[in-house]
């Protein structure tokens, strides 16, 4: 069965997913890289990086360099493709360089469609004006029977969880209070009663909590 | 030194400290008893229950039966004290019985001040309007060199913190998606820069958060 996956999304203890004032220098805006320095220290983002629970919650998500074989397609929303504007600049193609991390076919959801973009190493950016359930119709068809990830940014995630499409979900708490931005759980009242939520803390002061999908 | 100190402060993963509709049947609105069932579970709360890191944290609070030795006053706010309204019931006493579990003078910061209250078991309530600084204040002397413990609610964790009053904070996180009711973290933003944070998840699900205020 193909399963729709989040890994490694980062949020504050106050719940937000990404700062204020995203631009192209600052891609989480006031949040800068603090929601993300418990991947930077991992083996997997780095050789001499630590081995514990931290890099094994990141490699779930499969290597940067080649394509997980596990993952068919990528679904991901506006914010995350570009800053607030990208879709005014032609030659935006990610902030991700010629060689994305992704290897497989991405679908961006933005109300600013353009042509397909193909990119080095077996990535290529579809535009994608559609609801959650039907940009997953799609990427699942391209999918071609594995599974789906859902990158983010938070307001993708949230309303792919309030459509009831995620089966699971890895969330990366990090004890920073960001006061502003962009919330993950806005209007997701009661939806551990539909998963199997767990907590495990790390010594590098992240909790990771994982949401799986309960059977039936 | 007399700290001001805050334990087993229960918040969903979605950071509200209380639930919606709060009433004399329903002090968590619609959270129920559900933010704290982890305590129910420890045997701290009853016999026989489980002796590992909830129990822990909970019996850092002290006794319910009995004075804590390092505590001399408690503050909490008129949400803790009764359900909303209760400021119009001359008999109103709170909902803890005849021997509340302080034991200590306890200090109401209410707009609707009324006569001190002198309940069984040491416990005696006081009604003030004020700051949480002329409340710290007026804490600290009745105790007499002792700690100070902050019960809650939110909003009055939330006013503390923002005026640099809090030296330890214990917050439980509990894996449940609350949706509306009273947040804690509004507008802390950089909060963790005055303190060091630790987490540390339980089997139970919940996730113990401690800032410790830093030296100097």
């Amino acid at each position: 069965m193909s399963l729709v996956r989040v890994h490694n999304f980062s949020i504050s203890l106050d719940g937000f997913g990404t700062g204020e004032g995203q631009s192209s220098e600052a891609h989480f805006g006031h949040a800068g890289q603090r929601l993300h320095e418990w991947m930077f220290g991992t083996r997997f983002w780095q050789a001499g990086g630590s081995g514990g629970v931290d890099d094994a919650f990141a490699r779930q998500r499969g290597s940067l360099a080649e394509r997980d074989p596990a993952i068919g397609a990528e679904i991901m929303g506006a914010g995350m493709f570009g800053h607030p504007g990208w879709h005014e600049d032609p030659e935006w193609k990610g902030a991700w360089g010629a060689n994305p991390p992704y290897h497989i076919p991405v679908y961006v959801l933005t109300q600013h469609t353009r042509p397909s973009i193909e990119m080095e190493g077996g990535t290529t950016f579809h535009f994608i004006d559609s609801s959650p359930a039907e940009a997953l119709k799609t990427a699942r068809e391209a999918a071609g029977g594995l599974d789906v990830r859902l990158s983010g940014g938070p307001t993708v995630i949230r309303d792919f969880l309030a459509a009831g499409l995620v089966d699971y979900l890895h969330i990366v708490v990090v004890p920073i209070l960001l006061g502003r931005g962009v919330r993950l759980w806005d209007g997701l009242e009661g939806l551990e009663e539909h998963y199997q939520v767990e907590a495990t803390s790390s010594p590098s002061g992240v909790t990771h909590v994982t949401f799986t999908r309960s059977a039936g």
